[in-house]
């Protein structure tokens, strides 16, 4: 299933997507793709319900309608940095031994194609495109990766969009320069595993202005999903409804010569197979 | 007013201290100590309702009831590393010229009183009493720390419990070693700001099994508090209802020398001025 939330932001339907241009409105029998959603369980018997409706007739046109990230705001979320042996050659960092850990604060996450605000003040305004995990049951100390493999209820695609002086010449840790507003555009949909056949095997881009920029794969990340869940389960509790961004391929502007940031006007599209693609428009921040 | 949350955790009942052994039950007034209650304003008019419950004698027994965090789990737990002079020499780094920022993950929050957990394989699990502050009102972009001042609902006590050798030696981002189950003990109270009088004159202290490990007081902070929100507030959107964690004083199991840790079987309590006090009894990770 490929799980969406249509409509406008804050009052988003939930409902699963049937084609590119219908849905099925699950609103009557879901509250909200959220923590309580995942922890209920209800996404074993959702697929269920879909098909009843799809043979009922009972689909709505996506025509012209929002959609929001594909998940409510999520108790956290989880960064895990230079994840792509190439993208972190091209920043001049080490591969890493063991993964790194940084986070974004939820309230950054944001519809597949709305707007991303370059914050005041900033000038190294910058793309990453993601594969997102979604958590499906809470996972705490996990034995091995099939239980890493069970706690995960789908992916997701993401742009992880950063501010590199607030990340890394701000005085440390990244998460300074990984909060702004707008920073974490999620969609248009979560899939679940049975619809993303080898997560390791998935195409990912990125343009601007047309323009490509990051052109990657899945196939060489350096730490799989379900080693990262595994891992992270280790040190914390992850909840239902967390979502985990698994580190970006090359092609960040950070890493090209000269160095090349967003700027107000500009456009971003980006994708990743099965996940579907984003647009987003680029905005001066004003007051 | 002295906000609290009293009952077994995961149903406390919203109430504001009347002395130290009875409160106003708020329950039918409040949903809970969370960001909708800070959201709503309702903070303001809390008072008036306090006082005329105690005029007709309507106050209950807090006798032999547990404390949870007197609020509930935020949005986001944000953190400033290395806020005291002192501590900042006891760990052998430079003071910082601008706010270190980390943060921990919000399911983290417990009782002042519950059990800290020393997580499995961990052998540095450490200590830090801190000023915490919650968070009135959203907070985006403020102006000045007088917007500042106004954008804080109070302030309460924590305990930024730290694994060291996962904040440190794991790879880079402190996160990793703050987010461990029952990580962020706060309460027993959030004092609103007429309650807590001077922020920057109030005497810190945290002892292991009686013995006095850190003495401070927020007058060495290097950061205050309204510096720290309008400082964020740049970087990122505060929520009503986010808790940060100001900093520690000297007196960390890392900076004594030998290095000594947490093991199950010890009790830690700490207090600051004004914020009450807490005691939390360490057990070993048992699966």
């Amino acid at each position: 299933m490929r799980l969406v939330r249509v409509g406008e932001a804050g009052s988003e339907t939930p409902g699963v997507l049937v084609d590119e241009g219908s849905f099925v409105n699950l609103s009557d029998v879901v509250d909200d793709f959220n923590e309580a959603f995942f922890a209920s369980g209800a996404l074993e018997g959702l697929s269920t319900v879909v098909a009843e409706r799809v043979d009922a007739g009972r689909v709505e046109s996506l025509d012209r309608r929002r959609f929001g990230a594909p998940i409510a705001r999520p108790h956290q979320i989880l960064c895990i940095g230079l994840n792509y042996s190439d993208h972190a050659a091209e920043t001049g960092q080490a591969v890493p031994s063991e993964p790194i850990l940084f986070t974004k604060s939820p309230n950054t996450l944001i519809g597949p194609n709305d707007d991303v605000i370059v914050p005041r003040l900033s000038e190294k305004t910058d793309w990453e495109v993601e594969l997102g995990i979604v958590i499906g049951r809470r996972a705490s100390y996990l034995s091995d990766e099939v239980e890493a493999h069970e706690a995960i209820a789908g992916y997701v695609l993401v742009n992880d969009v950063s501010e590199r002086a607030w990340q890394i010449q701000r005085n440390g840790q990244w998460t300074k320069g990984k909060s702004a507003p707008t920073f974490n555009p999620a969609g248009p949909w979560l899939a679940t595993k049975d619809e993303i056949g080898d997560v390791l095997a998935l195409d990912m881009w990125l343009d601007i202005d047309g323009a490509r920029r990051q052109t990657g794969s899945t196939s060489t990340m350096i730490f799989s999903p379900t080693f990262i869940v595994h891992y992270l389960s280790q040190f914390m509790v992850l909840e239902p409804g967390d979502l985990i961004n698994t580190g970006t391929p090359p092609g960040v502007g950070m890493g090209m010569n000269p160095q090349v940031y967003l700027k107000g006007g500009e456009t971003m599209t980006l994708g990743i197979s099965r996940l579907g693609s984003q647009t987003q428009h680029v905005k001066a921040y004003s007051a």
